[in-house]
């Protein structure tokens, strides 16, 4: 093996022998399980001590790259393979394990950003999907607060922290919030989580196991029905009319199925927009004390409300601890913050604040920190004020704008608040194949089959999230949709 | 009934009465099923319009505290009851559901911190507790780093972000960081994950289910051993010495158990301090294919070397992908950020990008930005040979005091490198007795039952953190010790 060494080099010998063969593994030169020279004859040829050798093949073993048989000599290892996408032509290769492994198939469903591709194929697109409008996010108070949390705790604000319920003062300000919108919360029975996505899957996990039913609207978030695809619940769809779920067909389903909870969205529901009526609720809680099953409510955005009377919780409604709330700060504030939070009662609470703590230890010290010097009561509400008054506008804005640029058979229900505006197209339109035609336009949505266990149920709805663009903006999209929708029906 | 009303007051008439009756309900005073006046009754003893009375009761019924019955009348809600901890009293008040919750039963293990109550029993404890000590925290650089990202960023950096592997740019400075490690990532097998908890959870989530089994270092990390007891997983123990897992006994285990995973600390393990020996390393990938088990390697510290020469990442041994690799920021960095990794080639890498999404869509975009600006490969190799130094000093120190200090039965084998020394105590001293008295003395350790399934075999062990405290606090700390072993041992 012939080696060009430098005498001169300020690199000691060791590092250039072992630079060299380095090199020559990683470009393939030195192909897996070739012998190399033994430390002594290696030494011998290039003319330098063997302790040199001895110290470059130590360097290159100790990363992986050679390795030594006991009284056979030196070997070159074999490369790691580098990763290949799922489903692709290596995968015989690949340990058996790694083909068994039973994680649902919807993730379809998860797919984010929904059109990728779509996305080039316009100059100027104009989306319909996400949830709030960046652009509302209190990015500069926010990061003043950051700032005052380094400030103020120094240290502690990147330390773990204890692995409890979340940081105090934060579930306090919670409380107080949740308390102004008719939830009876304490900090006590408050859980920061990651996002209230993770609040989701901490009670799924908990609470249910692989081929148990769940009960959950249909249609419903795509996120939550990937997530509980993804643990192999069986999911169980109520259909939903313009105030909501359709509880009076739950008993047949609860007795037929013996789910383990019921998931629902009760405030302007994704992707509907529909609440669910009083009277509902109220059975709804029957139901579940009478069946033993809780109910698991995920107001993601019960507080942008525009116009009409809220309905109380479901979870103020119920005085058995049957109902778990979930909340987040991510549509009002700042998604990729990730705190969401739940309120619970009873045992059930206490083993939440366990599983959350084996699971990810604790939510970012930092994160909370800065939420909770951010959200005083006063400045939420004057935020969500200001939210709602912006919404408000821009949901105006598309409904006129559907009437405007949409054929008269496009059903629509105006949603009293949250982001979402629900569309049936007319009869024999598919929105996927919409989909393509309006991306090109320059318009997208969330194609309603993403919200479908059955993705087929779907084809003939379109979700448009209304909150993310400018009335302007909004009137063009809508206007190419309309050209999209025209030409598609030919 | 008689509500005191003000007609000059600025607080609309409805709004006094809506909380004169609010604070009647939460009070107390008006006890549940309480039927209220008709409006008609309450607007004619109150002298006010029927409108006002019934803005009023809107208000309180959209709030959950008094409902309406058909044709009946108007009734106090039953309150929700306040969350009681867990196993207290009123437990037989809650859904039989919250019962029948199979939550693992090893949580003690995961309590933190340890000793709440005994830091209040000495005015200047020293704890030998934690991991990496916070003054090493590069505080002001990451601050700066988080200004800069939201400088540069703006909105994008608390937004969501596409809810992939994690922020690109952190996944490439990752992968160079590794590969000056020896381990060939690369960032599209790199996944980002809530701390490298999350990165062990999706693991096990995704390939084991309860009642399966998995093999674990004996003593092991708290924390693991309590997901895997909440996962209600089967943990079957692998004695260790001095070179880390006694890997020639695992093939027996591997028969009898049919473990679904290995999991391994290989580098200054949690809680012993010992490093698996780069033969046992080659020989449990060997085993890892033959029997078709996956390896999970959590590689918490092993940069923290202060001697001796590393071995490879088991990670790097594998050619066929049966190596899952965890990393974290955590010891070297700060533990609030909650940002870790793992590393896994052939398809279930996608399975566990799919998972994270559906468990909390994905990781805070701002810290990971933050992060990412801060962790340049120069940078933090700067600041882990700054560490490193700080950090090999206190070993010596502790080591240094353990001799002056502690009778010579106890028994203590240096660690290369980490954060702990695991100490066997005397013939028939428990440790649990003696960190009762330490807390007492002023000196706390992490007990050796914490790292045990079966919590009696800890009882001769002690793990004591040496990189938390200065020279100083550590000769003092260890003194504290040696008096409370000696008045223990009589």
């Amino acid at each position: 093996m012939r080696i060009p060494l430098d005498h001169q080099s300020a690199v000691p010998l060791y590092q250039q022998i072992e630079r060299y063969l380095r090199q020559s593994i990683l470009s393939g030169d030195l192909v897996p399980e070739t012998r190399l020279p033994s430390t002594r004859e290696l030494a011998e040829s290039l003319g330098v001590s063997r302790i040199t050798v001895t110290n470059a093949y130590a360097e290159l073993e100790s990363d992986g790259l050679i390795y030594s048989r006991e009284g056979s000599g030196t070997y070159v290892m074999a490369p790691v393979t580098p990763s290949s996408s799922p489903g692709t032509a290596a995968n015989t290769l690949w340990p058996l394990w790694q083909r068994e492994v039973s994680l649902g198939e919807l993730l379809p469903q998860s797919r984010y950003p929904l059109l990728p591709a779509s996305r080039a194929s316009h100059p100027h697109p104009i989306s319909f999907t996400g949830v709030g409008d960046p652009c509302q996010f209190p990015v500069k108070d926010f990061y003043k607060a950051i700032q005052t949390v380094i400030k103020r705790d120094g240290i502690a604000a990147l330390d773990y922290g204890p692995f409890d319920e979340g940081y105090r003062p934060l579930r306090e300000t919670l409380s107080h919030i949740l308390a102004s919108q008719g939830i009876r919360a304490n900090p006590d029975n408050t859980l920061i989580t990651s996002g209230s996505q993770q609040a989701l899957a901490l009670v799924c996990q908990l609470l249910l196991k692989p081929g148990d039913a769940i009960l959950v609207e249909k249609p419903s978030y795509n996120f939550a029905l990937a997530l509980f695809q993804a643990l192999n619940l069986k999911v169980v769809g109520v259909p939903m009319d313009e105030w909501g779920m359709q509880v009076e067909l739950v008993e047949p389903l609860l007795q037929q199925y013996h789910p383990k909870l019921i998931y629902t969205i009760p405030n302007f529901q994704n992707p509907t927009g529909m609440c669910l009526s009083g009277a509902r609720r109220r059975e709804l809680v029957i139901l579940a004390n009478r069946y033993n099953v809780p109910i698991l409510e995920d107001d993601f955005a019960g507080d942008l409300r525009y116009e009409g009377r809220a309905q109380p919780a479901i979870k103020a409604l119920d005085p058995h601890g049957s109902v778990i709330y979930v909340g987040t700060f991510s549509k009002m504030l700042m998604p990729g913050l990730r705190v969401g939070f739940l309120v619970a009662d009873g045992p059930i609470f206490g083993q939440l604040v366990d599983y959350k703590r084996v699971i990810d230890l604790t939510t970012s010290t930092l994160i909370q920190r800065g939420l909770d010097e951010y959200v005083t009561v006063g400045r939420y509400q004057a935020h969500l004020r200001r939210s709602c008054r912006v919404y408000r506008k821009r949901r105006d804005a598309m409904l006129a704008a559907i009437r405007r640029h949409l054929p008269p058979d496009v059903h629509v229900t105006p949603p009293q608040g949250g982001l979402f505006i629900w569309l049936r197209l007319p009869e024999g339109v598919s929105s996927l194949a919409l989909l393509s035609i309006a991306a090109e336009q320059g318009v997208e949505f969330a194609p309603g089959s993403l919200f479908f266990v059955d993705r087929s149920e779907g084809e003939a709805y379109a979700r448009l999230n209304f909150a993310t663009q400018t009335p302007e903006d909004i009137e063009q999209g809508i206007q190419r949709l309309g050209v999209a929708l025209r030409r598609l029906m030919g």
